[in-house]
């Protein structure tokens, strides 16, 4: 995936853990590899973060330990005693397909696998450990959350932006929480990396475990965030419909704007798995509209080529186009965005209108539909295992952690690294290669 | 549907003719009822305007002819020869769901029910016939259309406005055509009145055959128009959306638009199907926004109790809102609607923040995505029923009709009767006391 | 839809009444037509049964009265107490889409627009009265309720056979309640009609509504039957796959097998509807298969011609190549169908195999796939519409009754009219028009 | 995904050539790692097999060489010549989800990024290639294949079995053609072997690249194959409609079957993503029926408890229960499967019935539902990456190898080392972890 795989050696990838794991686990699995039986895992057991030959015999060359990161799965022995452990579940940041999923797991892992009765659900995010606001709490029995993976967004509520790190400590202590499971982005991880600091300053055994949230699959050292394939996947029918607009009227040209604040994994996936976009323009590869070679003459001569074409723009793509002077921000502390859509449209009947070309442009914005909708099959099967690999990192006492997926292992993230940068589509990896390939599109946009 | 049956008497209901219809027809129907074979129509069937008991009364008592529709169906006796007859299908305005279905239906009928190798389809609406834009014809044989109904839009193109009728005329003799059938709003159908009419004046025989399409179901004597159910359907989803937006954010509100220029059908069907729309907001029912009782205040209590609030808004809705001095149009010749749902989403957070209330609204405008999507099954069979009777029609030597349903029967309407106003909801009837109930709206907002 | 109006005069056509409905509807509706302002049915209202021009005026002549039925709606005045009237909600018999959109729109008309608190769901059908079985009722207050409209099946679950009425009857006093709702075929509503009788009987003041349910559509004087449309839109994704498998091979034929036991609308609109059925067999059409002009020669000479085949058949269809003796029953009484698919099968291999024409047969049986679905949006608007009709006709005291449809509106149809027999599909109507023009079949097979 | 890696030593991972390269490739692309633009791959680019770090460390330690695979990816240097180099596409065997997008994806890359005009559609599996069938050919140009994307199965048709590779040749060379792309299971890869082996014999320069398909995902070596994402997401369907059964009745039970001939992929990814799978029953794990801890004692206490169940069964599950004497194959030399799902339904009536547990069990077999259907966004995308990589390895005249999926890169695999075993679901692995504690069922069924 295209990593800088130096930068690891910048972090302690070793996991924290409140304590030595002393209880039995109630989980019938086994020691021994081999006898056909599931396995605990080891905190030994470890994933190599690199895949390629040529760099494994680099690095072994210059003698450096290869990078690797703790797998996760169910320990043999547990920190929190089972039947016995409460745990708070808090959703936060904007919604993102699935997040019912993994709340319902967590709950059902709670109170099937490890017995524990109370899974508090948290609501309105980390407002909802605030008590000034009233939110209250639902105890997440299999009852209450039997039906809810059939059902977009979170049966919790969710809010943006941080609450104070000390006030939510003081509440979960009240609550008598042992486990506290965050999903949310990486201001919510962040926050979460605060109650952790928070907690072990008080010298508490509270576990906080992140499961990290963004549609637009943007977390460093995972290989997909949950919610991401769903989201390109309802993408694609947005482009759909802008295809049989194009294609209904002459010179029909048809834009779909889709998620991606700083990179372009929702566009470039929907672009390939659609087959029928011609131009996807996302943030890591900045364009020019104008003079040969640029994006609007390549689409003329598309146009006149072929009556028709279908744009894919990531949001955050081509915002260098607009003045930031005194841009606003959003509770989560993130820049609006400019209309990057609405400009190319009108970008593009000026040009077309100064160049003689007819042209009819319509332009979808599918915005919440792609990511308030329920989750593929796939993703919700993401989901599961994200929240179970959750819930036995947390049983076991392990803390300030992030679940991730790497090279299609679950392991064990440092919570700092996940939170230290975001994720960007490589356009030299073959996911950017794919785009191009089912494009057309030239490398690059002007000279 | 709450018509105006008196509105009936100022048209002659007959429909016109080319001449006599003399050649056997070559489907294998019966000529006798209660054999158990399918049967041809007679002229004489007519399916009756008015289906209420008091009503009936009235107009015997009256003493008054009640109206009625030439009922739809194949003729034993055909104008024009099969196996020989030429036809044109153009498609003309916005898109609409089942547009290609309605195409494919007429290829088909006319090549393996009445062995006519030549249907000729015309490209990019009205201006296919005319030479100077170079669009070209296609001859839809079956492999051509084989697939299109799995398809959104039109495989032929279309395009606004008129072109000039006597240029069509040359183009349709040109190509040798006898029947003619044209797919679109009334716009086109007016468009086709002045083909029908230029054909009568130089005595040509051709048959112009309409199949009214509008997305907005306000077409008059219709029971329903192909397309609509599709799109009130696929609404419900950007209504899920907008219910799991609601619900994720404390006192969320979501405000989902839908087609609908002067008439409420999509908006009403599609918040009666969903069951989670709490105002529904339609073009033939002012509202009053502010004050006692006002839309705003009525929003507000509801936030208050329930902490949520799914708002569908017609596109034509409240435009009396707005100052429409120098308000653009269309090239169809519609007036562009000012956006109401932009509009009330800032009305709404003013008010919610002059009174205290914190919320979050969500502003969903599906736009294109209902209409371009392909049609459910339901609309694909009354798009083939509809293309069926057209056919049936055009070889009878018919013509300046459309095809209607009125009470469940296919009908032969004259092209006047419903090019002459659009149908509106009744807000009387039973679609919108299934509103009322549904959402528990009050019957008025203000006083 | 091809009814013999002339059965109607043997049936008392007027509504039973527990007796005068004196109080006032909470409803804030108008008795004024043409105030804009949505109105109460009177009982005076009712829809003629007859919609031909020719039928109308020989009635006329011949002096008699047209039939009609009474109009659906919300009274002015009603029987039970608004705010204290207890209902109970039945499902009972085969599975079928939208049963949990009925049970949810009871329960919110009740509890929303009557003020009434207490609305009983009996759990699994008619067994759910009987104290011995133990399965306990609920309260469908409006959080029970709140999703179950995007489920398949019945949140009350449902068990096939009768009960003892005598003993329902002590129940539903027990319970205290008034209106008794079920949702049930023509079994389960000659079951309604029962316990109706014994609470006249008993002199009691129970009124019993019922919402007639059958995935085949076999209602008389109703036009659709709700989970209908539903039903034969999800056989169409079956004939797709069908489709695609006969393509998918030289010669492939895919056979589906759809509900109808004894009517062919499910199969009849699907075929009409996917586009892509070349025969599609009905229990009201016999067919030959062996012989010429028989359905394997048929078969025969449209492989040779296309190399594929699709065939939707009825369940109930071609049972007389079968030998009834000892056939079996299920628990509702219905005879046990053989199997036509896999029999057609079978024959097809063998007749192919005899005239050494090679081919690859597939038989799809969606069975529960298709009834264990939600609902369509459309089925869900209707479901809706049913169970808002069946709450005013309980409220107003009318009892003994089902709410059907006919030509468009909604109305009161006497109990014992319906269960007096299957509607089956009419071989001279246009819907059976458009599968012989869909198909291309023959209108008969053999001879 | 627990591979023995030892078992790599057992072959040669180098990949076959037909000549040195020599040719300017057309595509504008880097070879300079870092510049931001897409790179060739180059050869020496290789995946590592093992990921583990223990794994590593043993390796090194005894001084092995890590084996590791060929990366897939553009070559700067070409064999055949673009613009003037033709391909055939054969697809033998099942159908398979994305088989279009596959065959769609290699038109496009040959017209399009190659300028090869050519790529000719082979009819019916191998069949089309021998004379004889008189199937003809058509040549794939992007009209042809324009929407094929949207539709299930091939729209080449396939046949099962091999044909002579003798002849084969004969064809390929007459036709012209240097690369070969076959889509299929093992038997077809083994066949494309032997084509491969037959053209060297003749010492003709033709490249034949493999592209696996199997919907059970069994392909050792390769991450996933295309179609089974699609196959189990359309299984969770079913399994959702047999939840709804099971709920619907007193003690009901769900029992769906799903493809899955000696391993248990897709049962166990349709359980964990579905949620609602109490039981799981794959080829890889034997079970007990009877006797303490059996299958139908554990399915007992589960209905006591909770009064319903969903049973999901792989098809090669229990074939052990049968009697294999005198067992048929089909055509492609696969032994008929006994039906295990029909035989659990039995025994489960049986036991319940001889225990008196009431009970209601339904079956549902979507068989062909599941195969026939088009493929997931994130299917399709695949689909397009397997083709584009077998493009870029045809054209550098690689042959003899399929196109494989390790650890989230895309590999050049012998053919050979492919066709060798079935990959089988570990016991010991992540995926059965997620079933066992999804389901909640035992480890082992029965001592």
């Amino acid at each position: 995936m295209g990593y800088d795989h130096k930068k690891l050696l910048n972090y302690d990838l070793n996991i924290e853990s409140l304590g030595e794991a002393t209880i039995d686990s109630p989980l019938k699995f086994s020691d021994t590899k081999g006898d056909g039986v599931i396995n605990f895992v080891s905190d030994e057991e470890r994933v190599l973060a690199i895949n390629s030959q040529n760099e494994l015999k680099e690095w072994l060359n210059e003698g450096k330990e290869i990078p690797s990161f703790e797998k996760a799965g169910p320990r043999s022995k547990l920190y929190f005693t089972p039947g016995q452990t409460r745990s708070a579940v808090v959703t936060c940041g904007g919604l993102c397909p699935g997040l019912n999923s993994v709340i319902r797991a967590l709950a059902y892992m709670n109170y099937y696998r490890y017995h524990n009765q109370f899974t508090y659900g948290v609501k309105y995010g980390y407002e909802g450990f605030i008590d000034s606001f009233g939110h209250g709490l639902i105890n997440l029995t299999p009852e209450t959350v039997e039906h809810i993976h059939k059902l977009g967004g979170t049966m919790l509520g969710s809010s943006r932006g941080p609450q104070d790190s000390g006030l939510i400590v003081d509440k979960l202590t009240q609550m008598n929480v042992s486990v506290l499971y965050t999903i949310g982005g990486d201001g919510t991880l962040r926050g979460a990396k605060d109650i952790a600091d928070e907690i072990k300053r008080r010298n508490l055994k509270i576990s906080v475990i992140g499961i990290p949230k963004t549609i637009d699959n943007d977390i460093m050292y995972t290989d997909k965030s949950f919610g991401f394939e769903t989201a390109f996947s309802k993408a694609c029918e947005a482009i759909d419909v802008a295809h049989v607009e194009a294609k209904g009227a002459y010179n029909g040209i048809g834009i779909v704007k889709v998620m991606g604040r700083s990179s372009g994994f929702v566009a470039a996936n929907a672009a390939t798995a659609s087959n029928d976009v011609n131009f996807c323009l996302i943030p890591e590869v900045p364009f020019k509209l104008e003079g040969p070679g640029g994006f609007l003459e390549v689409l003329k001569n598309r146009l006149q080529r072929s009556h028709h074409a279908v744009i894919l723009v990531a949001e955050g793509a081509g915002q260098n186009f607009f003045d930031d002077t005194n841009q606003a921000h959003d509770a989560s502390g993130n820049k609006k965005l400019f209309d990057i859509g609405l400009f190319l449209k009108e970008e593009i009947k000026k040009y077309m209108a100064a160049h003689n070309v007819p042209t009819t442009v319509k332009y979808i914005d599918p915005s919440y539909i792609i990511r308030s909708t329920e989750p593929t099959p796939n993703d919700s099967l993401y989901c599961f295992q994200l929240a179970q690999h959750a819930v036995h990192a947390g049983m076991a006492g392990k803390t300030n952690l992030v679940i991730g997926r790497y090279n299609g292992e679950f392991v064990h993230l440092p919570m700092d690294l996940i939170t230290s940068e975001h994720k960007r589509l490589d356009t030299e990896s073959e996911m950017w290669l794919s785009v191009l390939e089912t494009t057309g599109q030239p490398v690059k946009f002007g000279e």
